[in-house]
């Protein structure tokens, strides 16, 4: 007789799309199914169609072993296993959404921010498998981040911990979406770097770029990969901000690797050298030259439910 | 027939004295000692001289159960059990003193530095009991910390992490003597609101100090207390470097509780309130007004043997 396969469910939940899929310990997703989230503007109809969906994968995984259901949502909180006052999601209010799910499952249930998921992807199945310490940093619209420290995940007192995003890397420089000025990710995201590149622009049009009719974040990398100064001078500039918030945050955490994901992570040495110049430039002599920034292992398409299915392989280790 | 009394061992090194006493876990100090450290070039003559004086203080103690020994020590690694290249002590290079003490008993033995076993000493006996997230900080001549994560110290990937007073929160501001510009330290400590003194008073004399032959932290403190305009001033100023950093230090960590500790803090109010002003000024919405800053509750003469000893108490809960 042999032994069940076990897996892990992950969900993604998304302003749009929910993805969710099950999962082997390495990391390989056997079975997946989306559906899309803004259909369900009741959560109740919602976590019905979803647990469904669920079974039907188990169902035709032939009947593995499931450890547990990981969930990665915006505003989670850890703690209390609910979505508070999500602005990109139908749902208002606080939504108990870990317990709605834990009625259609006898395995254990467990919900995170999408950051905080991308990070423990990356500790179980990623680029930073088996390291204790770690911060990753995904780099898309805004800037998320979860801290991994000896091997957990860092909720902080209230499950709002992770908020790089959010430290003022400029005082009184640009506005933010939160309402102050000069965080880090009015800088160092898709929306900074465009930002960054209509400064730029103003101030001189001897680029590529200038002839755009939209400038996205892809543009500013495909032009620097082609060689425009300009444009290279954009990537530099945000390393710059980035560089110096992550010595700042070394001296606090000392993590062995950071990691890199998303949009902007995509463009590879294009960020990540300059990036790690300014950090090295930043960083206090006992930390230097013994952290890495690596972009992330897990593929795109996958990651986000990799991510969320980690906190089920983390919670039954 | 009663049972024995448990006690952990906690040893403080500091480039003048070394402390060492027994303590209960609920933070009495039941018996102490000091020597010289200085009189001892040779580290093993120290332990040597440490050993029997701590066997000394059990046997006085009617043989209590003894839990284990904590010691805390400038530049000293967690991971290793040494201290490494401390520039305050006169044992150079590499100096593994776990090793050395283990010899001398059949209790375990652990290392941190300072800052860390501070911020277990406030977590086991002090202002932070049963606090599973904090953040230690020491405003000393220079400004030390110890974070507090998930009720474990974080100690990084390296043993190093914990230095908040090494973020720089001035680009190219202060030399600080780590070889580099801006650091908290060099704002938000006893030399930092003396240099900050000095500047002000290079710009007005219309203080109690400016008559003053020597100005230190207290003397600042003292005018403050009596109203002196230039001295709040002096006190405001290190106290919006001081907020603004930890506001970026929660946003990463969101501790519950920010625990200040050494001469500044002594000042009490005169510091606490306008750094927690400064601190919910820069605070990101989510964070306000939950986190509080308390002064340390550990008695001074035994802060430095508690935070040691509960090293001991941590381990073994």
């Amino acid at each position: 007789m042999t032994s069940k396969m076990k897996l892990a469910v992950g969900v993604d939940i998304g302003g749009t799309n929910t993805v969710f899929g099950l999962v082997d310990a390495e990391g390989n997703c056997k079975a997946q199914d989306a559906i899309k989230t803004g259909d369900y503007p009741v959560v109740e109809d919602f976590v019905t169609a979803v647990q469904e969906r669920v079974k039907a994968l188990i169902s035709d995984c032939n009947d593995p072993e499931i450890i547990g259901m990981g969930i990665g949502a915006p505003n989670a909180n850890y703690y209390t296993g609910t979505i508070d006052f999500a602005p990109n999601l139908k749902w208002k209010g606080i939504v108990p959404l870990v317990a709605l799910f834990a009625e259609h499952f006898d395995f254990p249930v467990s919900l995170t921010n999408d950051a905080n998921a991308a990070a423990m992807g990356e500790r179980i199945y990623g680029a930073a498998k088996g390291v204790n310490d770690l911060v990753m940093v995904t780099l898309g619209t805004g800037l998320g981040s979860g801290f991994v420290v000896n091997g957990e995940l860092v909720y902080g007192h209230d499950g709002f911990a992770g908020e790089l995003g959010h430290t003022i890397v400029e005082k009184n420089g640009r506005e933010c979406g939160c309402g102050r000025k000069g965080c880090l990710e009015t800088y160092a995201s898709a929306t900074g770097i465009v930002k960054t590149a209509k400064e730029f622009l103003a101030k001189s049009t001897d680029s590529t770029l200038s002839g755009l009719d939209e400038i996205t974040s892809k543009s500013i990398a495909d032009a620097a990969m082609e060689g425009d100064k300009l444009a290279l001078d954009i990537f530099d500039y945000t390393a710059e901000k980035l560089g110096f918030s992550l010595a700042n945050t070394i001296a606090i955490s000392s993590p062995k690797l950071i990691v890199l994901f998303g949009g902007l992570a995509q463009s590879g040495d294009l960020i990540i050298k300059p990036t790690k110049k300014y950090m090295e430039d930043n960083l206090l002599k006992i930390f230097q030259n013994k952290i890495s920034i690596v972009p992330s292992k897990l593929k795109a398409s996958d990651a986000a439910i990799l991510g969320a299915s980690s906190l089920a392989w983390q919670s039954c280790n």
